[in-house]
């Protein structure tokens, strides 16, 4: 029986002291990273120009379990562990059977679930020294949390931002430069990969793939510059699985498990950060479990998408790596939720996806506010329209146990709040929010 | 001697299940309202059109706890208890020997401290049969909290925005119209007291006392409609103890006791509301602590304003109230701080101002911001430009102990983040923000 409470909190000393790789329980391990020149697989040589060698460890460890050291538990303390909420008053709006849970990570600084793997980013590249480090930033989720931890850790930062979002988002711009980050709209002329665009399309409104290949280009080209990159790669999958073991401890103290673990995916971070800890259950321990990665159908990954090795960059300057991709020159069109505009996901969880351990799902925006609303109304938080995707599946997965009468126990991640988003919340309100 | 810890958080079954009633403890309890009309002290009928009887009682109460509602509980526990933060990061870039400790009210839904009181007002109306409720809101974080509250308990909720901020955040208006409720800019033509001024001048930018005005003829004019105030009053200021309550239990928690308590007042809740707790170890335990309200010198009621007898709204429609004022016409200049441009203040604060148990302090908003974003890069979260004031003051506190070679533990209150605010730290970090 599960218990009557409706949020579960953890003590500070509960937070997770060591991060879960799930690659030891995958039926599959992801293939190997080609390099883009050679197309042989790479080693830590080719990867060190980009990152620190504790996260190039990290990239390709093999251990479950990867200790997080105790200044990255220092700071994970300022907004860990995050609450576990039963969603009781939104069952009730809905009249289902199903428990609702869900794992708030809008509740750190940056508003996200992104300083989970910055705090560890800027720690590890600080221990070996690295002054400066360049990334680039979609929606300006993780922009926004690599410079608060830069901030943290004293060391500068450079953040190409996709010139759309620059200028349809200047909170986020304001939230970057408020910790002291230096921030330009991508494509831009400080490198050779945003000139070249430029020369092509001088009016070029930017994608990720684009700001990747500028700061990559950075990190490559100043000795004093590391690259940081908030989703995709198996270190990043792996710092964020604090989220998933919190949940999995909360999930005990609400004497309940899941039957659904609901997470968005754009480059596949979020999701795997609350469902990984969860897969050994399945693939080892006999249970079952429904995992749901949620898209958005205007960039649908993992629903349309082919399984085969690309690019992560546009200039063709990253690894090729195996995945769902819509191919690396693919540009989404602009929907609100800046942060699932990616032409790829993660390789782990494109692997899990292919071996039907993991269902993708995927929604137009207007459904996706329209849950939203509905959420914020019975539930207080407003969510980002990037985590509006898992409300959305989560309150189609409980509307289905209304139908069948099953009391399911619905998980999913509510990766952060919306409040740098509400212009997206006046277009849907007034309706003027189209699918695209 | 203080613990090593950094963050002191509460069981959820440790928020207070009673409120706190300064009164009792004062050394000279607030003088009555008296009636607009007659400047007789006023009773319960007069109040009876525009609040319920049981926020009626409360508001002349003298009793010292008060208890809790359950379903009151209940919402709290979304987003209660917060946290109380020792800010070692903070007290590590100042070089003081200080130790600074921040309760933090931004991580409810609505940003704010707030919903403290909103929530305990949507309850009781709704308790009493109220249908709707009528509201003012300057820069936006009180309406915003009544509209969340009112959507919990199924409430109708209209909310008069001053037309400057109306215009200025349209973020803030957005939030309230997601939460269900009806926002109009103020002076609107909903009303008559809004429609004189309208005829007298059509381009008035509105002021928090003309809104105030609007809203109470809304309650006063429809059988349906109760009036719902975010500050000022005796019960709003009840409701916000649960702040001091539980930083008083973290403070034990850390093994420490405040020599200094600071809050930022612009009506004087979020002050009271983390203060007043600490009043009777001063009145009556004979602990000495300093109280510091922080004010903005653009609206500065408790350092340059007179002690007597006002109205609170411009249209002269509200009860006189014994307090600190600049006078019920005077309009501030229009800083960041939207939530401290009241010309008035709480009467029971004001009375303690008065009696020289708290003292009051002022600074201009360049000071402000300075502060903020210092605060920013130690701590991560970017403040309100309310909470900043007490954010300014705690450093200068933490300073002076700098100077003095003391260690004093300084507690302030954090009551809101600047998410929604972030045009206010463009300007400054672009050196654009001015000294009203």
């Amino acid at each position: 029986m599960p218990t009557r409470a409706t949020k579960f909190t953890l003590r500070d000393n509960q937070i997770p002291t060591a991060w879960f790789n799930v690659v030891p329980s995958m039926p599959n391990p992801p293939s190997p990273p080609l390099h883009p020149g050679t197309k042989q697989p790479i080693g830590p040589a080719d990867l060190a120009p980009l990152f620190p060698m504790a996260l190039i460890e990290q990239e390709v460890s093999t251990a479950e379990w990867i200790d997080i050291p105790g200044k990255v538990l220092d700071v994970y303390r300022m907004y860990r562990p995050t609450p576990l909420v039963r969603a009781k008053r939104l069952e009730k709006a809905l009249k289902t059977p199903a428990r609702i849970y869900y794992k708030y990570e809008g509740g750190s600084p940056a508003g996200s679930h992104k300083p989970n793997t910055a705090i560890a980013q800027a720690y590890y590249n600080k221990a070996e020294k690295t002054k400066r480090l360049s990334t680039e930033t979609g929606a300006g989720q993780w922009g926004s949390a690599l410079a608060m931890s830069a901030a943290f850790f004293g060391l500068e930062c450079k953040v190409y931002m996709v010139k759309a979002s620059y200028h349809q988002k200047p909170g986020r711009r304001v939230m970057m430069e408020t910790w002291g980050a230096k921030v330009v709209a991508s494509p831009s002329t400080d490198t050779e990969a945003g000139r070249m665009i430029l020369a092509d399309s001088p009016d070029s409104p930017g994608s990720l793939g684009i700001a990747i290949s500028e700061a990559v280009e950075d990190a490559a080209t100043r000795e004093d510059t590391k690259y940081s990159l908030g989703s995709v790669l198996n270190h990043v999958l792996l710092h964020q699985t604090v989220i998933g073991l919190e949940a999995k401890l909360q999930m005990e103290k609400a004497k309940d498990f899941p039957d659904v673990v609901i997470g968005c995916v754009g480059g596949g971070s979020n999701f795997s950060g609350l469902a990984f800890p969860f897969v050994p259950d399945v693939t080892k321990g006999g249970k079952q479990i429904k995992f749901v990665a949620a898209e958005p159908t205007a960039c649908p990954t993992l629903t349309e998408g082919k399984f085969e090795y690309d690019f992560g960059d546009t200039a063709e300057l990253t690894p090729l790596v195996e995945m769902y991709t819509l191919g690396h020159r693919f540009v989404p069109p602009p929907i609100h939720a800046g942060g699932l505009r990616y032409h790829g996901d993660a390789p782990a969880l494109c692997r899990l996806v292919q071996d039907g351990i993991i269902e993708a799902v995927a929604y137009p925006q207007t459904k996706v506010f329209e849950s939203a609303v509905q959420f914020a109304r019975a539930e207080g938080i407003i969510p980002a329209p990037e985590s509006a995707h898992a409300v959305r599946a989560a309150i189609d997965e409980a509307l289905a146990c209304k139908e069948t009468k099953e009391s399911k126990a619905i998980l999913f991640g509510l990766s952060g709040h919306g409040l740098l988003d509400l212009q997206a919340y006046e277009q849907f309100l007034s309706g003027d929010l189209i699918d695209a």
